[in-house]
């Protein structure tokens, strides 16, 4: 066995990015490769979600899996090609995603009478299942969600942001009146804001798209938006009302109660890796990810001090290890043949919550030095010396401590960047300058809209209903219908 | 509130299944769609994981996935599209599987400058990734798993055995010596005997595929057999060393210790929703499925027997769920407005192992009536009365019994259809009959494997090493090299 001091290292584990305020994307590429989240893959606008980065999409999705259970939904899974004449039905829908879609011509080596589209969503095919399985008012509701791979033929690639292929989940359901669907849609909306909030600690706005941001075929889309730290908005998640319109399309129909024949009304909703990808801008610093722990695949990760002499050590760490584990902390033992600053470093930029070192020098006062990478280097209450025996009995606190904190940072930051304008020039400004999500009283027209986009490249994120307040619409004189919050947007 | 005596029945739940010994095959055929497994979907080749199918699938995920990560393996997502020049690197490989793969032509409105695969599996891409990702023996092993959809171009659809698009894992790693390579490839059918054996409730014949039934590109194919009820075996998992071939064609080196530059040494190892499909097959009968406890989505459903005044068994009922729920057992309240007998056959039909029978009598009684699926109608011991008190206690030690009964059943079908022969006659005459695993001492040569096809329809499953018994093919009469398991196949 080669000392860790001697050892030649291959690749280099202290890797830099650039400064996350100088330019956001330059970060944000450099970070989600270097944290080894993702690859490039050798297929157009394509990567590689790689165990780390699966790390995150497994929390997440036993987040938000849990929470469809909860609330009374199952798990099923559809086919991924969708016949070219079905995809057709759904007008508004088939102009939305056409452009859009990549499809499958040949099959073995035989040309395919119809072209298959690979699923950009699954409105189409379960619809069409779902006009199968409805006949009668006691087959409703039906509430079911699919955890699937999607595809929207891109031309940029950005990780978790914008990529060909993509990780998500999409919920539908059908059910016998547009109230329980409405009411299906905002239980959802709160259940992605839960988890946005709750678990990945990215505060979000919650509220209803205006007409032009509306999914392709939805009678209403809510929203939830986060905001980045280069003021642009990013959509985490969204809900839609799809009122009649898919049952209509594919023949939803079902015998009520008083025996006549009815459509359904029908609902989908989803939440992707993008999510992740808000994650990752929100809390990361210059210094690489930060996770928040309930998000963390690895919540700490003890580094054992080894210098010459080293057996006292490994057996401590290894036996901390063993204490983590057995109290059910998600905690990692780095034993790599690597320096400590090295690995140090390599955890940071990973962004695990809590690293334990644990030298000779702690060994011999019997504590282990607990260092927290939501605080700045040398910032109070960073580092904290433990005594060994009472590490597992703090942990949970200090990653509650630190989940509170990443959240409250992120709180304070939207706080602070969420402006409520009166004044059309100022609005403007603060649109054109992304200067955060900016509130106006809204006509609520798509004609506005598209005017305040052509002067500044904002358009609305949501709305929220107007309330008392009547006036004018700030963005053009017209009268206000809503409040709106405008911003540019990923 | 209608009372179910008079209530109207959309959906006659008493459905027909023709019977298991007449003709397997209708038989299968009709428990997947009538258990509501899966449905017929719009598009050539596939079905529709219904909820309950999902709820079994998820079963299965969670066993091999536990066990995929105590042996060290991380989960991580590879691209669905393969381009084309990147799939014809290994030249076996693609002769193996270019005639089944669909093709995806164009993107958008634009026709693609190069073909994309969509995968039937994925050596290739995950390949062409490690090949980036290791460069120093300190990057080896790789050990990961991947949880996908995967599509091969097939005719015919038979839910679970042979579908266009499957859902399935498949293991992929990298290794610095062909001596790791070989004991992962081991590992990991040891998973998948146990799996099948001890959670499933399938007992496997564990061995080694001829050269002609060997994975495209594999120097070695390691499989476990199951025998269904007509005699025929069906492949349920396996497990590759796939040397250096893939290395080579994708160019996965690294320096080793001696600073030498090598080829690492790569496996691949899957197991599919197939395994579902013996599962049915093994152990469902004329009344449907029957789901060995540990992967039943539902252990146990409670049906009140409720007749006009009903009051207190409803509330008993509830009360025994929220017992059963608060023990940890996977129940389900079944309180449709359905008469009792229909609700049985329903959960019949669905295989789950425990119905929990609690009407007037028995409350007065204090008893609940618990029924097990595995037993006949009738048989002893088939029905139980229970002190409701201990009803909680009481299940997990039956549900204990029923997936040892299940697994006995099917152990004694395996050992009484495993055949040893030293008959040339009666070798063949077992095969054509389809009277089971036929065991011969066997000459390993491809010509000898196809003569016995030819005149049987039976092929190899898979061989084990000859031991001390020399002596000469019973098939052909020349000199055995090895002891194999002929059957025909699904």
């Amino acid at each position: 066995m080669m000392s860790q001091t001697d050892a030649p290292e291959k690749t280099p584990l202290v890797k830099e990015i650039p400064p996350k305020a100088k330019d956001l994307s330059d970060w944000y590429q450099a970070v989600c490769y270097k944290a080894e989240l993702v690859s490039l893959a050798p297929v157009r606008g394509c990567v590689v979600l790689r165990p780390y980065g699966m790390g995150l999409w497994e929390r997440l999705q036993g987040a938000l899996d849990s929470r469809f259970k909860a609330t009374g939904h199952e798990n099923a899974y559809f086919p991924l090609l969708i016949p070219e004449s079905l995809l057709m039905r759904e007008a508004e829908h088939v102009e939305g995603f056409a452009p859009e879609v990549a499809w499958v011509t040949h099959g073995g080596n035989e040309k395919l009478a119809e072209r298959l589209a690979i699923r950009p969503t699954s409105e189409v095919i379960i619809g069409t299942m779902y006009a199968e399985w409805v006949q009668s008012y006691r087959d409703l509701p039906i509430l079911i969600n699919q955890w699937a791979n999607v595809m929207r033929w891109e031309k940029r690639t950005r990780p978790f942001l914008r990529t060909a292929e993509f990780l998500w989940q999409e919920g539908h359901t059908a059910h016998a009146t547009e109230t329980e669907a409405a009411a299906e849609v905002a239980q959802m909306l709160e259940v992605y804001r839960e988890v946005a909030e709750d678990i990945c600690a990215v505060p979000v706005i919650k509220g209803e798209k205006s007409s032009t941001e509306r999914f392709a075929g939805a009678t209403h889309t809510f929203s939830i938006e986060a905001l980045m730290p280069d003021g642009k908005a990013l959509q985490a998640a969204t809900s839609h009302e799809l009122g009649q319109n898919f049952a209509k399309a594919y023949d939803i129909k079902f015998a009520a109660e008083d025996q006549s024949i009815r459509h359904a009304w029908t609902t989908s909703w989803g939440m992707s890796w993008r999510m992740l990808g808000a994650l990752i801008m929100v809390h990361g610093d210059d210094r690489g990810l930060r996770i928040p722990p309930k998000m963390a695949p690895i919540e700490a990760v003890i580094v054992p001090i080894v210098r010459g002499e080293s057996e006292d050590v490994t057996r401590a760490a290894r036996d901390l290890f063993a204490t983590l584990r057995a109290a059910g902390i998600r905690a990692k033992l780095d034993e790599r043949d690597l320096r400590p600053g090295n690995k140090f470093s390599d955890w940071e930029m990973r962004g695990v919550p809590l690293r334990i070192e644990l030298g000779a020098k702690d060994l011999e006062a019997g504590t282990a030095t607990l260092v927290r990478r939501d605080k700045e280097k040398g910032a109070e209450g960073g580092k904290i010396a433990v005594p060994l025996a009472d590490v597992a009995a703090r942990i949970p606190g200090l990653l509650d401590d630190i989940q509170t904190e990443l959240y409250a940072q992120a709180r304070a930051f939207l706080d602070g960047h969420t402006l409520s304008d009166t004044d059309r020039a100022e609005f403007l400004a603060h649109c054109k300058n992304r200067s955060g999500m900016v509130e106006i009283a809204w006509c609520g027209r798509p004609a506005c809209e598209a005017a305040v986009k052509a002067e500044t490249s904002a358009t609305t994120r949501n709305t929220r209903p107007l309330g008392d307040a009547a006036g004018p619409c700030v963005a053009c004189g017209e009268p206000a219908t809503v409040r709106a919050y405008f911003a540019q947007s990923y």
